[in-house]
């Protein structure tokens, strides 16, 4: 069975609760008493503002341009406090994010995807387009021109980022071709800007990160010149992700577009890109089950967690404790018990920390929002939630 | 790689199209034309509505009462369909869907889950147990005394199902201790009515799904015997679930729960528990990159699919062809070209059939239904998407 690393006696050594006692998640789960019909998706604001704050905190020293992806939250509430605290604008993972937050009146989206606009897409794209300064993602050249022919009369109105491959081997041009892309898209009336990528290949230590973001830095460069060979400024020199982000180098890069940083989990915490400290996201769950010796069903499953881990990770924690879970039905949530851990009652509410916290948001219509001390408690709808096209 | 077992010349040999050429979803995506945002959930009507006669049919043929599972398509239309055919009611897994159907009108709603009323669900069963014909299950004498406490000067609008363990070791009581549970629901004003079981133990050979079937035969007879040794009669024997339906003794068995049968899936035909032609649910994605030899990338990540898959069993299949989805990042999916495989052009829209269609279906707000010539289109809403608890 997987140790859990949110205990504080976990072999990681990241594991100590932020306060004496009870961990910060029992705490706030105590304050809001019988008031969370469970599962429920529960932050506590002030650990994320922290994070919030850290990350503007860690682009402004750097001389970087912040803008966070919205694919972790959905909520239109957070990404105004991203705003607020410095963000230049925001990343979206696909059209319906985009129009859903440029409805709320921000201006400034990067669609961070190499959209192929078909069906309503196209027309969705151009009335976005002329909303909100957007951007969009390009890795073809075929690409390049379904979104000109999309534009119709208006192509200036889109920007466009091409997308390069720096190691994920997943979309994105071989660095080298970027400038024939912006070519082709600056010949049709587009406006092409810069380049992007994610390095998605970074594997789990941090040697391994620093390699992956390395290979990024290398990757852009070569873009860069590219463009420039065909006579194309990157104003935009944009980069990937919450685990990568502390090698960010603003003599190459402009903007860094990191999106779990605002809750985190566990698997950042396993990357050593967060602290035990900054989790702000949980699922509160409940115990209701107890029948088989050294496990406890939870009313979390696959339905509210997704199924994000493996037998070796287990499938999120319960914080506080070594109690993992180690397999998950659709409504069920099976907690191993490792010896000498207490034995939680049927009923206890118990803080289900998620592996990886994208597929959790995206479950719920609403997150419950308090405070380490479980004083205040709002309800924020996950904006963006159904948008999946 | 996996090889997919949707193409005809799979080693399953379960593969063969349903027609002649293209497999019949390439056709139905064809007729469907440019209209479709991917990722979209495309049903075919006419194979969901055969697999929901053939179920019905069964049942009827054995002599047993079939109650389905909403929690694979959660939608109200798909619902009314299999009470249509002759369903006597419907099983939900949460109190959430259940308040969705009983507001459609459903009348007769087995929540088939051992429900801790705490919170707001306190009230919402006591009020839902007014509305309509309510059973709940119950693998505790703790949980018995919550619902009664619930249910306050009413108990005995509330039927009471008392969950078994089969073999699964998820949730349900030893078979032995059912009267036990049965007689403290009786002696607080709660209805008894029966017990339940799920045989989630069966494995992937017909031989294993047979001899879990056999444990849930001997467990339910067993719990049947426990509830008449406290006068308790069993007027509901309720067993689950597509993969073992086929076993089912109606000696014993009154009722059963499948819910994967209307749509079917990757999974289940493994299992031998469907043939690729029952298969009625698939996304239909786009390719929209394309760089990496012997891969393209789908614009279906887990945001559309969920995690539901492994390095060896792939993620998902293109149907008609044996191209495998490797991986899956949120947005993005690596579908593996096998040597030899027809390579699909960037902006070609490909279907792809889940291992499992639970998740999916919650991933979507609507499920586009035409049928297998691609001549009708619905939208159908995903009417209980959004209701976890």
């Amino acid at each position: 069975m997987s140790a859990n690393p949110l205990h504080p006696a976990a072999p990681s050594g990241q594991g100590a609760p932020a306060g004496g006692g009870a961990h910060r998640f029992q705490r706030a789960l105590a304050g809001l008493g019988d008031g969370v019909d469970t599962p429920a998706a529960i932050v506590l604001a002030d650990v994320m503002q922290a994070n919030i704050d850290r990350m503007q905190g860690f682009a402004t020293e750097h001389g970087l341009e912040l803008r966070p992806h919205v694919k972790t939250h959905k909520c239109v509430e957070i990404g105004r406090r991203q705003i607020a605290a410095g963000a230049v604008g925001i990343t979206a993972g696909n059209v319906g994010e985009a129009e859903v937050f440029a409805a709320a009146g921000f201006d400034d989206i990067f669609l961070a995807y190499p959209i192929w606009p078909a069906g309503s897409k196209r027309e969705r794209i151009r009335r976005l387009a002329e909303q909100v300064r957007l951007r969009v993602g390009v890795d073809s050249v075929a690409a390049v021109h379904a979104l000109a022919d999309a534009m119709a009369g208006d192509p200036d109105r889109l920007q466009v980022v091409v997308e390069i491959d720096c190691g994920a081997r997943r979309s994105g041009a071989p660095p080298e071709f970027a400038g024939q892309i912006a070519r082709a898209a600056r010949d049709r009336g587009l406006v092409p800007v810069g380049v992007f990528t994610y390095p998605g290949h970074g594997g789990s230590r941090r040697d391994a990160r620093r390699a992956a973001a390395d290979d990024q830095q290398r990757a852009l460069i070569s873009a860069v010149r590219s463009l420039a060979g065909v006579g194309v400024t990157a104003e935009v020199v944009s980069a990937g992700s919450t685990p990568t982000v502390e090698f960010s180098d603003s003599s190459v890069i402009t903007e860094i577009r990191p999106g779990e940083y605002v809750f985190c989990d566990l698997d950042n915490m396993r990357l050593g890109a967060c602290g035990e400290e900054q989790i702000a996201l949980f699922v509160a769950a409940t115990v209701v089950s107890d029948w088989v010796p050294d496990q406890v069903i939870l009313d979390t499953g696959t339905k509210a967690l997704g199924r994000e881990g493996s037998a070796e990770r287990g499938y999120g924690g319960v914080a506080g404790t070594q109690a993992v879970l180690t397999k998950l039905n659709e409504y069920h949530g099976f907690l191993g018990l490792p010896p000498g851990e207490h034995r939680p009652a049927i009923g206890t509410v118990v803080p289900v920390v998620p592996n990886h916290v994208c597929p959790v948001v995206l479950n719920f219509e609403e997150l419950l929002v308090t405070d380490s001390a479980g004083t205040s408690l709002e309800r924020w709808p996950v904006d963006a939630r159904g948008f999946l096209n």
